[in-house]
């Protein structure tokens, strides 16, 4: 009796261990879901101060990292857990990897944002702005499905990254034509395509948590699989 | 007498389980070595068979990838390893991530040859020669610190981080100028620019490398820090 609630005691503790380490997970998933909001409303507003305090943010997101890798390693050393629980905690190492080089991407595009200003005084992003809402919804749904485990929502994101590679690419043309035709303009569109990119990036890094989040629940690694291949896994 | 034998074979076991994982990496390091010298040789002579063949050894990299991080996630779960074996496991999980990544970026690059191929005819990198060196060495010394669990080729690892970026930008600036000279060459020269982000991924990719080293040598989390800390932390 006394041994099955010390074992119970234990389980709660472990229970609370890793809903703790959830929750700082989502906790550094909206601080650069955040980042992002602001990084990209810095960049269209030319707003410097806004730019510095996504740049500043950056410690925060880093601190968080080291802090979750930091707990999930002791709590795998310590309570030697198996299967479901294994898996939890390397997808969240693997996931926090992902996350903060989502808030590196942000800093990226605030430092543009500062750079735009500083050089010529105003900026304009509606070359961007589908883009921007594009990766922001990829990487929403990507921390949705993280938190509630939700593996249905992945093939959905998985899909996105065809469509804003289609977008990127035809900002690129865009912005080609652009310099093309005004080589003043050079120098600004590069700014641009810099930040396409770091846009582009970050739904593949939405995309990759959305991948781990299959590896958690259903054990199966599905990185490097096709959209059709995941289709036939989710619905397994 | 008969259990202290079992106990040694249990240990000897695993032994060759670790030696068999680091082979592992050290072959999937040597494979993307291998993909970033002739992808960079493809782009050079504009070599389409060399580039395809960089393309086709991607599928070789990503198996590599997910077997090796099974293995790793198995023998956490049956063999419950501590201290220094559990950070071994852990390190190389994360090891293989950005492993992997380089492959992509050599992928990219490879690609990038053909499109260069295809566009004008003729390819040159002059422009790129320095940077690819830099980070080759870059990536060649972050392998061999893993294989050696050296920690003391981290700091110089770290160091040649702010000489790529220096490069890199350097770079851009000549772009930029060819670009406005020339509108004709900015094609060309966004290609030899993304190949050059390409290069310097490649070259952070080595950095983060060589940062789980120390992490596994020495339990120490360096990430984040600045390249005066990790020298007090690698003298310590």
């Amino acid at each position: 009796m006394e041994s099955s609630k010390i074992g119970h005691h234990i389980s709660e503790q472990f229970n609370r261990e890793i809903e703790d380490i959830r929750n700082k997970v989502l906790t550094m998933g909206g601080l650069v879901e955040q980042q992002i909001t602001l990084a990209t409303q810095a960049f269209s507003e030319g707003d410097i101060e806004l730019a510095e305090t996504v740049i500043k943010q950056d410690d925060q997101v880093n601190d968080l990292e080291l802090e979750i890798d930091r707990e999930c390693i002791e709590i795998i050393a310590l309570r030697q857990p198996a299967a479901f629980d294994l898996r939890l905690l390397i997808s969240v190492i693997k996931t926090i990897t992902e996350i903060e080089r989502v808030g590196d991407q942000a800093k990226r595009i605030a430092q543009m944002a500062i750079h735009l200003v500083d050089s010529e005084n105003h900026n304009q992003y509606y070359e961007l702005q589908h883009i921007v809402d594009m990766v922001s919804a990829m990487l929403h749904d990507a921390l949705d499905a993280f938190a509630r485990m939700n593996i249905h929502e992945v093939v959905s994101i998985s899909k996105q990254v065809k469509n804003v590679n289609r977008e990127y690419k035809s900002i690129v043309r865009q912005l080609i034509t652009k310099m093309m035709e005004d080589p003043r303009k050079i120098s600004r569109s590069l700014d641009l395509l810099w930040t396409a990119r770091a846009l582009e990036r970050v739904g593949d890094h939405a995309c990759n948590i959305s991948e781990y989040v299959i590896y958690m629940v259903k054990g199966e690694d599905i990185r490097h699989l096709s959209t059709e291949e995941l289709t036939q896994k989710v619905d397994l």
